[in-house]
């Protein structure tokens, strides 16, 4: 059962491509549940023109920190990152939200960034 | 006892009437924990310089929103709006919110955005 | 911007009718939050074949209880009774939820189903 | 189906009594899950002796503030101020909770306890 | 101190060995935390005639994947898996889900399925 | 820029050595956050004087605790054994908060317990 048409998947494939910085390995994307988020998530939602995808990447950025989704969380930070949003803003941004969902999510928050952004130190 | 130095304090007031259009009512910030509020969070969080007050405001939205805080969230997109973010644009985000904090932070958030932005038109 | 294509919000529409009982309200489903809540929530995920419709409204039950979603949890213990559900069923449900989501969900669960089951009784 | 013995509901009434100032209304403590909140909860846990009554209750205030289930709360703000913790000690928490739940939680705390003690100066 | 009586225990060993699909380790109830769960929790709770075990199982799955409680929710479809409940059904269910508890809880959800259902490939 | 004052970071460097049973690792409160962290967290809210450390201590394991903010809640339960506070009453908060928070987060707790406590065996 199809659960988007053929072109919210082009544009779901266009802005993972954008996010992630090259497009998802091949079969990583065919179970149901894959399909639904390349189709409806990354195409039908990622893709309306409402908001700048650099807008969107900061308030997925805010949810998943406050929510503890930590490895959600790392991948879209490594999104953020391929869009050129800084270090020194995503963790004044854990500053911030340090303070909506509480210190814990902040710290776990600054350790995330530490591993996306050190590793290209070494 | 003195949790923020009055500069701390006289910064948070600034922020605070920018961001609800009005200063706090007086004898509204007696209490040790609004004392807290207006210095430590206001004042020093607040006032940094690291991202602008709109950012600030958006993933303050963000975060309120998936952590379903509908008390909170109400007074923040009325600061949302006073600083010129528009009820199409908070629609969008709610869209988009309601894929990483689930449905229900998703209506929750059209709910108190039609209550701030309705209650213009009467 | 279309979300959804007509097949998925005709089935949304059918779904919904299904387990609330009437059709939405003329008017009430206009907004891209609500259209893209018949076609891509109702249409697409509801409709899909995989877990019967009784199913559906069971595990929805008991993610909104434990996650503390009161309004739309009394949505869908309406939608529950729609489908035949029983209230001790539903009782049953808050006794054993309780224990994974903590008393409070537990006793919240309880309060919304005399809300929803009681009124009948007048 | 019996849930407890009758030691462990009577060890429930007795809790119950201390902490909330006067025996559950009759009837209502009826159902399956009154039975097991007297009997399991309040028997069975509250009644173990490894911590004081005033430690249980400030550990459940806790507990509830950041996880705003703020009913639950306002029940047990009420408890804590029958067994004497004065308001200062419950604001004091809503402070330090503020930093580890989020401000939104200690908000809320504060609004809760404000409504439990303000009312006997009326 | 006696938490529970012995037949809410004999219940709950009956309870644990149909689930999990052996009883559990010599030594690992002792504490006075597991013999709570397997008396209070397996016994009184599990063992109630309201729902089926599969229900049982389905609403604990739903109930741990919202709540991203992801070692329990794996102990947990090890249950699912050892009732006979298929994996479809509960990919199923985590596409569901992921629209109630927010896209993380879905993918962490897949993610622990595959480790349940791949190692019996090997 | 600086959040908070010198005699703030002084309090919070003696509030953390007391906690933590020794002062920070050099380099290890560098950051903006960590900075913010020390003075204003453990300075200015962990140094007020209206609760106990003890209390603060106490309070702050149940937060941690029903969050499920596994990390922070090890470092927590080192404070709260540095402080003097039993193996037996941390594990009957656990006992405890499991029926606030669910049992997840009960068994997640005692986990950690473990993990703090049983290196000292070694």
């Amino acid at each position: 059962m199809s659960q988007s048409n053929d072109a919210s998947k082009d544009k779901g494939l266009e802005v993972m491509t954008q996010l992630f910085g090259r497009p998802p390995k091949p079969g990583s994307m065919d179970s149901d549940f894959m399909q639904i988020t390349q189709g409806n998530l990354f195409g039908d939602i990622w893709g309306r023109p409402g908001l700048k995808i650099e807008e969107r990447s900061m308030i997925t950025v805010a949810a998943l920190t406050v929510l503890a989704r930590e490895q959600e969380l790392k991948v879209h930070l490594h999104g953020a990152k391929n869009l050129g949003i800084s270090r020194e803003k995503l963790e004044e941004m854990m500053i911030h939200l340090a303070h909506y969902g509480g210190w814990p999510v902040g710290v776990a928050g600054m350790r995330k960034i530490a591993e996306v952004f050190d590793k290209d130190k070494k």
